[in-house]
């Protein structure tokens, strides 16, 4: 009885009570019951070999492709040629107008708030310049898109993404600077000291936090102006579209950490330029029998998203974040693991989801709507971004992609009511995976039928 | 101050020192200095939706190609058919005799033990007896293999892997029945009950309990040949190398689990008909081009590999074990977390690995062997089994599959020497990735000369 005793509490050792004439012989048992890894009820989560693995597949099965991509482009970011072309004939890129006439509405931002903070500009004139600023901010860009002949639909894409990125900041802005000003009216100044310069844990650096109004005007000071404009364009480059006075801050800029984002960057620009070339020239030839090669279009579809989303929100956002020492690095949540579609659109994109929660979602509750209507009313502001980033550059209303929004919702329905853990976690994936190449195909189908069909027909 | 402590408390939820006033105000801040998940840096590590992704990839990309070999080749598990054909002709089912005549090796190798354990047979001849049964089970069926024309390499492989699996288990058999032996003749009574009847967290059932020699001779009862026999045959079908008198057993066997596994085999049998047959036709066409198309190759050569695991160690294993109610499912660990190849080749095939360890690795250091030297022993051991199962079905001896193995000792050097963290786990994908199809293709680029090359020389 002594001996089992002993194997309970050390089942990994042997129990020696005669040490010269047993150590000789193993355990002659050497097994006990436990589930498999990958059943689902050893609640095993460890993964992270299967990234690496995906890493690693993906660079093999791509590195002819990438190669020949490498040696025929060359490295595509060309800062001089792109600064060079556009000094010689600025007409022939809009786009890049476009982006560069956006300091204007920034500014508009920033004046209309330091004549508020001054008490020039009263609460009601003050907020009929924002609405006027933000709606110029949506109006302006569709209609130069929509106008000029010159501009190709990924210009356009990118100025009207630029532009809304810019609309959502600056909403931000203004609410949070209102925040202020009314917590101050208010009389709660203990409260507004700990609302606009929170987080404890930064406490060392306490004497550089700025209060409002110190964010707009810098008092005592000469170059008052440019301290003021620096918050504001640090707030307009930073990977994040929720204002705040005081960002939490990283120590210092690690450079093998940006080399990497850099090196990343740059690895997956020349990846998606190239599946992108062979993913077209596949659009291209099965416009004739679609519904066939959906199935073959979704997979390199769904891994041209992947990289996107790699290169986006990892590569760089923290290539962003580290050169401006912006502190907060969470992009993304654990999206791969969302069990459902309400986790997934929580998690895969986070700067807009946090600019959609305290933006739009709790002030339309705080004004008394439920919970699911406010919901809703979040992925209907989404579907008309979507709608609008897509049609617009394109120059068609089709509505596919506000459809294939809106159509998440009873989705998020369905999965959440029927599928449960792994069940769940794969329709999500299911979604994703066929989902978009469905809306991507609707639009491309049409683009070329616009486009090409009505010459030869 | 107190407004910071609190925050530093509950940085999640806003303090409201003045209800009425401040509740309609969101916090203004909502970012703090936190890594990306993906970073290595935040030691984030649930990638269990990865997994699911490659799955949901997986049935995508194949869905076409399994429905078409559904279509053809109907469901390819039929046991009726396969009874039926070799009860017609014995003789052009030379594999299938093989594994019916290994039987005679297992009784052989029961028998011995009992006289053992009566005493009839003296320990040396016992030994004798062992030692000719077990080199007979390497060389005769490997003989059948190369002089029976009518044997296919695909049957004959079969055959081999069954006598090597049967060959680990009977020599595991003998080596515990030995040592419980050798620890009732040193008259350790107690430590005999606790090695051979270990396992007390099963001690409801301790009543059941087999004790050495009960496991072989079973007294006072009329049928004590077949219980006896039973005792053998659970361990010969068993999931294992390793014997023990009393396995631990799980609870029931449970219908669900049993159908999701027995479903997963046979979808998986499909794939990898399917995948090898496509994968062949590419192996047939590029014999000229061999260096170039590698790459081409060794990426569905993966995907083979990684689904014939996953059918074999996680559906087939499973399955088995479940139907015997065997309570050990660990078949492998997180090998795909290796960060080291010594890490692959300890966890990716666990019954091997505990066989190696128990039998050959331990023994070898209780003899005074040093750690370096047992380990290229099992490293060598494992290397003439590659061979022997590779060489012997297609008749031609090449060395490869053992350079190949033995190759993993400087492998394992290098990388342990020279690689951390996930660049060692990505190095060890690659050699798995690239280093089977290299081998594999240097048997079939063989094969193909001798069998088919010469009649068009």
């Amino acid at each position: 009885q002594e001996y089992t005793n002993t194997e309970t509490q050390n089942p990994g050792t042997v129990s020696r009570p005669d040490r010269g004439s047993t150590e000789a012989f193993p355990r002659s048992y050497c097994h006990k019951a436990q589930e498999s890894l990958l059943s689902s009820a050893s609640g095993y989560r460890n993964y992270r070999g299967i990234l690496n693995w995906c890493v690693v597949m993906l660079v093999l099965s791509n590195a002819r492709l990438f190669l020949e991509n490498l040696l025929r482009y060359g490295i595509l970011v060309d800062p001089i040629q792109v600064i060079s072309l556009f000094l010689n004939d600025p007409y022939s890129w809009p786009a890049a107008c476009l982006l560069i006439a956006s300091n204007v509405f920034v500014l508009v931002a920033l004046y209309t708030e330091r004549q508020l903070s001054k008490g020039s500009f009263s609460e009601c004139f003050g907020l009929v310049v924002h609405v006027i600023n933000l709606a110029t901010m949506l109006t302006f860009p569709a209609a130069v898109v929509l106008l000029v002949p010159s501009m190709t639909p990924v210009g356009g894409a990118v100025a009207l993404g630029t532009y809304t990125i810019l609309f959502l900041k600056l909403y931000s802005y203004k609410d949070v600077n209102l925040w202020c000003r009314e917590l101050s009216t208010i009389k709660v100044k203990k409260l507004v000291r700990s609302l606009s310069c929170p987080l404890p844990q930064l406490s060392q650096g306490d004497e550089h936090k700025v209060c409002y109004p110190g964010n707009l005007t810098i008092r005592g000071t000469p170059t008052q102006l440019l301290l003021v404009s620096a918050d504001m364009y640090y707030f307009v480059s930073a990977p994040t579209l929720c204002y705040e006075l005081n960002f939490p801050r990283s120590p210092s800029v690690r450079m093998s950490f940006l080399l990497r984002r850099l090196f990343e960057m740059l690895f997956f620009t020349q990846l998606l330029v190239g599946l992108i070339q062979q993913v077209r020239s596949h659009y291209d030839m099965d416009l004739s029998r679609m519904t066939e090669r959906l199935l073959r279009l979704a997979v390199p579809n769904h891994l041209l998203w992947l990289m996107f989303f790699y290169w986006f929100f990892h590569s760089s956002m923290n290539f962003t974040a580290e050169l401006l020492c912006f502190g907060d690095r969470q992009f993304y949540r654990d999206w791969w693991n969302s069990e459902s579609v309400t986790y997934f659109w929580q998690n895969w994109n986070i700067p807009v989801h946090k600019w959609c929660l305290r933006h739009f979602y709790k002030p339309l509750l705080r004004r008394g709507f439920g919970k699911m209507a406010s919901q809703s009313a979040v992925f209907l502001l989404s579907a008309f971004f979507h709608e609008y980033l897509v049609s617009v550059p394109l120059r068609m209303f089709r509505l596919w992609a506000f459809t294939g929004m809106m159509a998440q919702l009873p989705l998020a329905w369905f999965v959440g009511r029927f599928l449960r853990g792994n069940y769940g976690n794969a329709a999500v994936w299911m979604s994703i995976i066929i989902g978009q190449p469905v809306a991507v195909l609707m639009y491309v189908h049409d683009y070329y039928v616009i486009n090409y069909r009505q010459e030869t027909d």
